[in-house]
């Protein structure tokens, strides 16, 4: 595995980085003549993790893939593949025989026996999404040469949740709506999106609460809409306008606002640089006011990426990385302060 | 009146001023011939006024006192006097007809018409009572060659409320507690102040908080015993217990829970630094904090004497006295923290 500033999905390099920390496409796949994963037997799940092992990890693909089998892997391993957001909790948990395939970037990755057999995730910094599409279909077209899919010419990819039938295929945007969030507007937005099907999730999607006022936006429509059409949708009329309104929002701060806006960022640099214990949801809290500090100009002399990746550096599995896998409680909150304080000098 | 940095009783320099902020004794004297100030007529008010004022300023006294008219000066410069510890609360916003003499450095100041006459304090730094007791028992020497105190031979001076009979004299300091708080055995400690019979005041004396986790121990009884025997038990008793007392949690906060402690007064100083809006309860917090960790050592370059100063300084009153008498609300905070920052860099 990389290191964690090899990632680049929280690099925050990409267009419209200043409310947009990432975007996601991520294709739902299964193999015909097998069972969906939760029908399947132990021995179906081998054989699948077996013959998909064969084609992803084949040289005559362009992405050279590392192969992590989770039924080996420790817990504290699974844990940090779900922190850099390359498997769901779901799959760190699940009793199946399962396996992930990375990207040496880890910006491309396979979850196999998931939900769906295949599970295959393209990430990108920023707003990129027509890329990030190009690339997953790309890698997509590769790998159903060596296999069939599950398809029906009538509804598509077939899923083991119905929701995903069809394209198969979920886009994503990781946005940063500190300032929404300040102003109570955030729950408008939730609102709004819900109307438009789409689904706002917290920082480690599903179940998972809002940790340093990251939403996690995507489509839940799979179905009797092509790729481009749910793409040009959603990608060109929503996530613009919520960005927009985010960026309003920080306006209105900045206007309307800026003594306080300006106390809350400097606090929340001041207590990043000061603490000597932290826990992870107070460095979420407190890196994200420091991030909405940054991108408005209210703070100087710190980068984006730095906040970027200590939002990853800061959680529990990463930190033990550095501290030790035995490096709980009261230690782990010193180490992570000192880590914060030694990226914020 | 002088500069803030002019008034010694919250400089520190004192001995045990780890602990001890200030030390404090008062006279309460009466002239006899006037009936107490809550009964006296307007008219006695103002004779003893001039009385009392001829003999305070008389160029005889080795102590120059400037003369302040509270009933001509306008309730800002009046709180003014209450922040600095010069007049009580009750003084400002009485109706009689009053004043208050101070000597240059405001370590002696006399109240006109407050409870009593003439309620004499003489304020020192740190714990050192017999000589503070020296210097009043001077000054009330000279005045009493000039004016005839109400006295009675069995029961000695005569005071407006009978617990100040006797002596007249109160012996306190404003002592310094963060650690008790923290390790919750304040509750003790006031329990016990109790038992002995002493008064357990807040920073601002009589009904007021334990604002910055001050606390302003008095004796009670000042009949039936001489001076001496008050101040000795006072002062070699009771009071450097409580201190052992302090000192005793503080080690235990070091040894115990060195981290919590560095991660409390280092927040605090970061909090200090970085706020752009504070209020005065939050500011006098923050001081306490960053108070203890200098004494224990904890930080470094950050002098006793400028925490003690940042306690007077932060208070409304003084705040204004830079940024304009009009100034209250976000503009006050803002100054506060302004303020602040200056004196932290």
């Amino acid at each position: 595995m990389q290191s964690t500033s090899g990632q680049p999905n929280l690099r925050g390099r990409g267009p419209d980085s200043d409310v947009v920390m990432s975007c996601r496409v991520r294709l739902a796949r299964n193999v015909a003549g097998f069972p969906f994963v939760n029908t399947a037997t132990s021995q179906q799940q081998d054989e699948l993790i077996h013959l998909l092992k064969n084609i992803l990890l084949n040289n005559d693909l362009d992405e050279k893939l590392h192969w992590v089998d989770l039924t080996q892997s420790s817990s504290r391993e699974r844990l940090l593949l779900v922190e850099r957001h390359l498997i769901s909790k779901q799959h760190a948990e699940s009793e199946a025989h399962r396996a992930v395939a990375l990207s040496r970037d880890e910006t491309l990755s396979v979850m196999i026996n998931e939900e769906d057999h295949l599970r295959m995730q393209v990430l990108a910094p920023g707003l990129q999404l027509e890329d990030v599409l190009t690339r997953i279909n790309e890698f997509d077209d590769l790998i159903e040469n060596r296999v069939d899919y599950a398809y029906d010419a009538r509804w598509g990819y077939l899923t083991a949740c119905p929701t995903n039938v069809g394209t198969g295929a979920r886009f994503s945007v990781m946005l940063h709506l500190p300032a929404l969030k300040i102003t109570n507007e955030i729950e408008r937005v939730r609102r709004a999106a819900k109307e438009l099907q789409l689904a706002v999730r917290g920082y480690y999607g599903e179940g998972s609460e809002s940790a340093g006022d990251f939403y996690q936006v995507s489509n839940q429509i799979t179905l009797g809409k092509t790729e481009p059409e749910i793409l040009g949708e959603f990608c060109e009329r929503i996530v613009p306008k919520i960005i927009d309104y985010e960026r309003h929002a920080r306006r209105l701060l900045l206007e309307q606002n800026l003594s306080h806006l300006d106390d809350r960022v400097h606090r929340a640099l001041g207590t990043l640089r000061a603490a000597r214990l932290i826990g992870a949801e107070e460095a979420m809290r407190m890196l994200s006011r420091l991030r909405l500090g940054v991108t408005l100009g209210r703070i100087d002399g710190i980068r984006l990426d730095t906040i970027n990746r200590l939002f990853l550096e800061v959680q529990p599995s990463h930190l033990q990385v550095h501290a030790g896998p035995g490096c709980a409680g009261n230690e782990l909150r010193e180490a992570r302060a000192s880590l914060i304080r030694s990226r914020l000098p």
